[in-house]
């Protein structure tokens, strides 16, 4: 355990000591097996690691650096332990290589599916943090990674799983083991070049939304604009979909999006370069009113709509 | 929301101020519906009101001011939303009188049971922090309040229910909303009395247990100190039941067990004034070795086995 960590698990509750000068970061997510995974072709490592990427993810999108975690977890009375096992070792190899220590949690049996819930403790300075409400009109609107990845990986995992070689295999791996942006969410907020910042856990067209809302604006993406891999352009290709829509539409990318000001943009581009490999594409604009549109070359059209859990229906309510 | 709360519900996660000079405290613990709770006689604001305490309960034995908590639920299809309504109300009457703001949370469907997680946030300073560690041969062993009165409120319950007037609506009501002992454990953490403490989720036989262990300690209890409030005796000498019994392994109390050491007894006094009207019982001494032993008059006999959730089954892992 780091030497800030006071009382560690095994007691009533773990005690840290907070960042100086920082604030406290504070997120959960709970990961249910049938809704947001399917044991069938998740494994158990991925099923840990995934638990904490996605809080991780959220972290990020304030700008936060990882500290702590609580695991939580609900299991079947058939679990079998070397699943227990799995389990543990994806979520503490993602832990260990974020330097996120597990503090404590909770086990818990349930009579139905599996559950592990996730709280991810982060510490973020004041003037860095990154919240969904600043975006302004004439703002630039960026977004990290590939998006569609993760939708192409899932099918592909449903069907059987790609052969080996097959590049669908990189989509795959960001299904099951997203890597959450954690670097480019520090980078971004210590350079302070964007005015607004959120995950993609829930899609594309899901985060525009919730972003515009949040800051009273609209955008127009470019859809030409939208970055997508070559393995989910082939993929789509072959299978006669839309790369495009997956991409505006699929969950579970965990990628970034952020928006800039036009006067900021030197200051982004010189923080971009530390982001390391990860590609930071301009998707569009802010713009004035409510109004979010896609444009496909000369015509346009609305937003589509956001994101599906796997199991085919909406969540029953609001997502961190 | 408190003026320390940077960023409220909505964004990606929440954001808080840490307490000046203060340690973090965090602790989880989730409720599962027909392992911790019955629906058919724990009505919805019951559920909200028991998921924060438990964890309210999990601070105070920490010496910590509880701060805020993050709501993770996990709801079946099935759920009414007038239930939904009931268990935040439950949760948020508590919160609100023990100034717990709910700062954030994570709402997802479940084809099973109901599950409700909640992650409470406290704050303590460094040397006030009570740990299950910290008895030594000699001390003096307490408890706050009365043990065994929500096994007999839930008994009573799932026999159909006290009548109006029958003292056993206590039992029921100390089952439905257990009150942490947030007061007794600050006050006991600021007099700086106590040399260990723990909070009673699973019974007194498992805390002495867990304290004995993480102290390296044993503990000697007075059978005839345990303190049973009159409807629990009432109650059992007309089922013919052993109160006893109940008090000793009986779980769901939400109290304290301390251990004082013979100079800080003025010290723990003079605390313990303050704590209003919370009892605090001497039940016991701890000793030397590992024994676990109770007395009962002359004679003496091992400290029976702990709590087992009401499903009749043991926990399939740890607890906080």
């Amino acid at each position: 355990m780091p030497s800030w960590v006071v009382v560690g698990p095994g007691d009533d509750a773990a005690v840290i000591e907070p960042e100086r000068g920082a604030l406290d970061v504070v997120t959960t997510d709970a990961q249910v097996e049938g809704i947001h995974f399917d044991r069938r072709f998740v494994p158990p490592d991925a099923i840990g690691h995934r638990a904490l990427a996605v809080n991780l993810s959220d972290l990020a999108a304030m700008g936060a650096q990882p500290r702590a975690a609580l695991l939580s977890l609900a299991l079947p009375d058939a679990t079998l332990v070397s699943d227990l096992d799995g389990i543990l070792d994806g979520l503490l190899a993602l832990a260990t290589a974020q330097r996120t220590a597990l503090i404590g949690g909770n086990v818990t049996r349930t009579t139905g599916p599996l559950i592990i819930d996730v709280t991810a403790f982060g510490s973020v300075k004041r003037r860095r943090i990154l919240t969904r409400a600043g975006a302004r009109p004439g703002d630039d609107v960026y977004v990290t990674g590939m998006l569609g990845d993760a939708v192409v990986g899932l099918q592909s995992l449903r069907e059987g799983g790609a052969k080996a070689g097959d590049p669908v295999n990189v989509c795959e791996a960001r299904y099951l083991r997203p890597e959450p942006r954690v670097r480019a969410g520090l980078v971004i907020g210590r350079s302070r070049a964007a005015s607004s910042c959120m995950d993609l856990s829930d899609g594309l067209a899901d985060a525009v939304r919730q972003v515009a809302e949040a800051s009273d604006v609209g955008m127009a993406l470019d859809a030409a604009a939208i970055p997508i891999s070559e393995p989910s352009r082939a993929w789509h290709a072959r299978n006669g979909s839309d790369a495009l829509s997956t991409a505006l539409s699929g969950g579970d990318d965990y990628e970034l999006l952020l928006t800039v000001r036009p006067a900021q943009r030197g200051r982004f581009h010189a923080a971009r370069k530390l982001c390391g490999h990860v590609a930071m594409t301009k998707i569009g604009t802010v713009t004035k009113g409510r109004e979010l549109v896609v444009g496909y070359g000369d015509q346009s059209g609305p937003l589509p709509q956001g994101y599906q859990h796997f199991a085919g229906s909406p969540e029953a309510g609001p997502r961190r």
